[in-house]
C-alpha cells in the first residue's frame, strides 16, 4: 500500500519532469494520421509484477503500437514458426542506421534486415505470421496483442492503418527489395498489408505497462499466472530491445537508462526492467531519431530514481 | 557498290571474330522469358548514313530492347517534357554501380537516380512520358520506336513484358523507393508497367543499326530526311551513351571501343559513331556486366578495322 | 568451499565442452606475431567478488589484449578527461560493421566513430590519453591495466607491438581519415602508437578475470576494496560491451549468451556478469568475426550451468 | 592570319563572358598555401596544332596543376611500366563520388580505385612511377611536364608541396587503405610524397593549352613534329578526360561542352579537342565540385563557338 503510493508520487514526478521537453519534439509526419495529434499529450503508466498498475497523466487515451508492436509480432511469429525458421529471415544484430533505412539491404551477403527491431526486419518477420487470409492474419496479431495487454478493447486502427498503406512507399519499396533477394516467400503486397495492421494496434499506456510487466516478469502473466510466452523467447525479447530497441539511439540508451524498450513512432515506449515492473509512456512529440522526447525524459526519470538501470 | 561490298566483308569477318566468345557468356538469368533462349545466336547489322544495310549473322530474328530502350524513352520525355524538367528527375553522371544497385539511390542528397541509363533512372524517365493511360502511353512508345527504327512491325513483346512483370521485384523496390523520396508523380504501378513495356519492345539487329543511323546521322532519318531528333538531345543522347551506356563497363570501352552506345540485357547493343553509320548487334549471352560478350567482341573489330574509335 | 569446488567442475567441464570446436577457427592472420601462435590454447579462469580464482586449462600464458583493452582505455581516457570530453570524439551506437570497417566513417555527418570498442573508436579514445610523450602515456596505460588486472607483471610485448606497427595500415588509414575529419587533436603517428601499445599489452586469463570481476563489481577492486572505477563509468562500460562488445556477433551473443564481454583477436574475451564473478577465457583460434571459437563455447556453457544470462 | 585574330577576339568574349561568375566561387580551403590566392584571377590560352599560341586574361601567372597532372602521371607510369600493369592498380570506371571519397574503396571486391582521374586513382598510378629514390621519381615527372608543356621553367612549387604534405590526411589514409588492401607496393609515404609534388608542379595556362595540344594532335608535339605519346596511350587519356575528367560533374560536361578536359582545384582546365587545338584555363574560384567556375564558363563559350562539341 506504501509502496504503491510512493509509486504514484514517483510517477508525477516523473510525469513534471518530463513534460517541459515535450515542445522540442515533434508528432511523426510522414504517417498523415499521425501528423495530426496533439502533441503535448503526456502519460505515464506502471504495472507491478502483481498486476497492479499506478499511473500518472494521459492514460487512456488510444494510440498506434507502430514499432512497439515489433516486439509482439516477433513473439507471435517464434510460437507459429519456430526460433530456428524466424531467424532464417532475420539477424540478431544492432545497426546504427536509421530504422527506415535501405542502404544496408542491399550490402550484405546474406541480403537478410539486420534484426527484427526495424522496419525491413519487421516486415519480414510479419511475413513469417499464419493465417490462410489478411483477414485471419490480423486477427492472429490483435488477439495475441490483445493477450498481451490484458485488454479486449485493443483493436486495429483501421484509419491509421489506411494512412500507412496510402503512403507506405519506403515500406513497400523495402519489402520488393527483400522478395528480389529471396527473403520474403508468397506476394509482398499482403505482408505489408498485414505489417501495416500490426503498426496500426491501438492500445493505452497502461496496455504498454501490462505487456511490459508480462515481459519483466519472464513471460508470465501477472495477473492469471499463466506462461504467455517460453522463456528463452522472453530473454531474446529482452536482449534485443536493449541492443536494437530504441532505433540509432540503442546504445546511449542502454548507457544512460539501461532498461529492455521498444518505441514506437506513434509516440509510445514499452519498457521491462527485468524482474521489476513493466512501464508505458505515451507522448507523440518525437526526437529526430523517432523516440517520444517526454517519454524518454520520464524513462529517465524512473531509472534513475527507482534504480532501474539494469547495467 | 565496292564500298558496300568491303563493309559486307568486315561485318562477316567481325562475325567470324565474336562467335568464338560466345560460350564464354549466358542469358539474363533472372527475367524467365529470357533465360529460355538460345544463347549461341549471333548477328550484326550496319546502317549508312544513306540508309543503305549490311548485315551477317542472325539478322532478322526478333529480341527485346530491355535498356537500349532508355535511349529511346529519354528522347520520348524529352521531347514531351522538355530538357529541363526531365533533368529534375534524374542526373547526367555516371556511376560505377551494376544496372540494378539501389545503394546510392537513398544516400544522395537531392535523391536523384545518377542518370537515364540505369534502371533507377529509366524508371524516373518513364514516370514522365504522357498519355491518358497506360494504353496511349505504350501507344506513344511504340510509335515511336517504330520512327527511329524505320519499321512498322516493332511492337510490344506482352509475354516477356508478363514476365518481367511478375518478377521485377527490384525494380518496384526503385520506384517504391523514389516515390518515397519525392522523384516520382502518381502511383508508382502504372509507371512500373510502362517502364516493363518499353523494356519489352522487340526489334532485329537491323532495326537498331536504323536507330543507330539516326543518332549518328544528327537525329535526322536516313531515308526520308526528315529531323526526328532535335541535334542538342542528340548531342546529350550521344554523350550519356558514352558515359553511362555500358553499364559499369562503360569507361573502359569508351577508352577500348569508343563508340557512343547502348546495351541491353536482351543481348542487343546499339552503336552510333558520329558521322558514320549505325551498328546493331544481337547475341544473347552476357557477360557479368550484363554486356552481350559476342556483340563486344563484333563492335571491338569494326571499331579497329572501320576506324570508328571517336577518341 | 564446497562453492569453489563446484565452479571448479564447471570451469573443467567448459573447457571440456570448448575444446572440440577449436579446430574450426584459425589465429588472427593479418599481425604477423599472432599468426605463430599455436591455435589449440584453450584456457579459463573465474574470479570471484571476493577475490577467489578458480581455473581450468591454460591460464598462466600470456597473450596480448588487442581489442579487449578497449574497454580499459576508455574508462582510463574518461577518467583523465571526464565523460563528456570523450563523447565528443566518439558516439555509444552498436554498428552492424566489422570491427576495422571504414565504410561509415565518411558517411556521418558528425564524423565520429560509432563506439570506442570498434578499431575506429578505440583510436579516436586512446587520442585522448595523456602524457607528456609516448612513454609517458605508455606508462600511464600499462599501470592501469596492473591495477585492474591486480598483475604487476602485465606489460606491453613489443614484439607484438612492432608487428602492428609495421603492418597496420588499415589503422593508419582510420587515423588519417578521423584527422581529416577533425576528430584528432595532434600529429595521427604518436596516437596510433600508442593505440598499437595497448593493444599490444600482455596479459593472463586470469588477469581478464580479475579485471572482469572489478567490473562485475561495480568497479571496486575485488582484494583491496577500493573504488577504481566511478560507478557511473562502470556502468556504461558494462553497457558498451552489451551491444557493442563483441564486434557483429553482439547482438546475438547477447541473446544467447547475455553477459557483458569484450573479445580481442589475440584470443581473449573478457566477461563481467554484473554482481556475480568475472571471466576469463583464452583460445586464439577465432571465428571469422573475430571472436575466439572455443571461448564463446566455453562463455556459453558457463552462462547456462551458472545461470549467468542477464536478459 | 585572319583565322588568328577570330580566335583572339573569340577568347576575349570567351574571357568577357567567363568573368561574372567568377564571384560564385571560392579557392579550394583545404590546402592553406592554394585559399591565399586572389579568386579574380581569369585567363585562358588556345594552342593551335602547328603551335601558334593565342591568349587572353591572365595567361603568364604560375599555379599548380593539382589534379590536372593525373593525366600527364598516367602516361608517364605507362610509359614506364606497360598499359597492362598500370591497370592492375586502378580500373577506368567513372563514379558519380567526390574525387576525394573513400567510400567505395573499401567496398569494390577488387579493391582497385575506380579510375586514374580520382584522387585514390592517381595515387595507385604515382606509386608506379619508377625511379631509385623521391628525387628521382620527382625529376622524371618535371621532366615530362616540361616535354609536355614546352616549357622548360615548369617545376614543383615546394611551398604548396609542404602544404599539402602537412595537410593531407585525407590521402594519407587512402593510401594507407590501399596499401592494407594489397593495392601499393613499398612504403606508403614516399609514393604519396611523389603524389604530393607531383600535384604541385607549376604551370601556366599556356602551358596546359600547350599540352593539350598534343594530346588534340594524337601525341605528337605541334612544333617538333616529334610522337611525344603512343596514340593508343593518347586515345585512352582522352576517353578518360571525358568520362572521369570533371569529378562529379564529367557526365554534364560531356553532355553539356563535351571536350576531353581535366581540372584541377588550383583552378586549372586543360582541354583537347580532339583534332582541333588546346586549351588552358586558369581561375582560382572554384565550385562545390572542385572545377573552377569562370574556366567552365569560358570553356561552355569556347565550345559553342567553335563548334568543339564532340558529342
Amino acid at each position: 500500500m506504501e509502496q504503491i503510493k510512493d509509486q504514484q508520487t514517483m510517477l508525477q514526478e516523473a510525469l513534471n519532469f518530463g513534460k517541459p521537453y515535450v515542445r522540442y519534439g515533434k508528432p511523426a509526419g510522414y504517417i498523415p494520421e499521425l501528423a495530426k495529434i496533439d502533441p503535448n499529450r503526456l502519460g505515464v503508466a506502471l504495472c507491478n509484477l502483481d498486476g497492479t498498475m499506478v499511473t500518472a497523466g494521459e492514460v487512456d487515451t488510444y494510440f498506434t503500437m507502430q514499432s512497439i508492436s515489433k516486439v509482439m509480432s516477433l513473439i507471435l511469429a517464434i510460437a507459429q514458426n519456430g526460433y530456428e525458421y524466424v531467424f532464417t529471415k532475420v539477424g540478431m544484430e544492432p545497426t546504427g542506421d536509421a530504422f527506415n533505412s535501405m542502404v544496408r539491404l542491399d550490402q550484405l551477403t546474406d541480403n537478410k534486415p539486420f534484426n527484427p527491431m526495424i522496419n525491413a526486419g519487421a516486415i519480414a518477420v510479419a511475413s513469417c505470421i499464419r493465417g490462410a487470409n489478411l483477414a485471419e492474419r490480423q486477427q492472429a496479431c490483435v488477439e495475441f496483442a490483445r493477450t498481451l495487454t490484458g485488454n479486449p478493447e485493443v483493436d486495429i486502427d483501421f484509419s491509421v492503418f489506411a494512412s500507412e498503406k496510402a503512403t507506405g512507399y519506403r515500406n513497400r519499396a523495402m519489402i520488393n527489395l527483400m522478395k528480389s533477394n529471396g527473403i520474403i516467400d508468397g506476394e509482398p503486397e499482403e505482408h505489408l498489408d498485414l505489417y501495416f495492421s500490426i503498426c496500426s494496434i491501438s492500445c493505452t499506456c497502461k496496455d504498454l505497462a501490462y505487456f511490459g510487466a508480462v515481459l519483466a516478469n519472464n513471460g508470465v502473466d501477472p495477473r492469471s499466472g499463466k506462461e504467455l510466452i517460453p522463456l528463452r523467447v522472453v530473454k531474446l525479447a529482452r536482449s534485443l530491445m536493449v541492443t536494437c530497441g530504441m532505433y540509432d539511439y540503442s546504445g546511449e540508451f542502454a548507457a544512460t537508462v539501461g532498461m529492455p524498450s521498444k518505441s514506437g513512432v506513434g509516440g509510445g515506449i514499452l519498457s521491462a526492467p527485468i524482474g521489476k515492473c513493466g512501464i508505458g509512456v505515451y507522448g507523440p512529440a518525437l526526437d529526430v531519431k523517432g523516440n517520444s522526447v517526454g517519454g524518454l525524459k520520464i524513462l529517465e526519470y524512473l531509472a534513475n530514481e527507482m534504480q532501474l538501470h539494469m547495467f
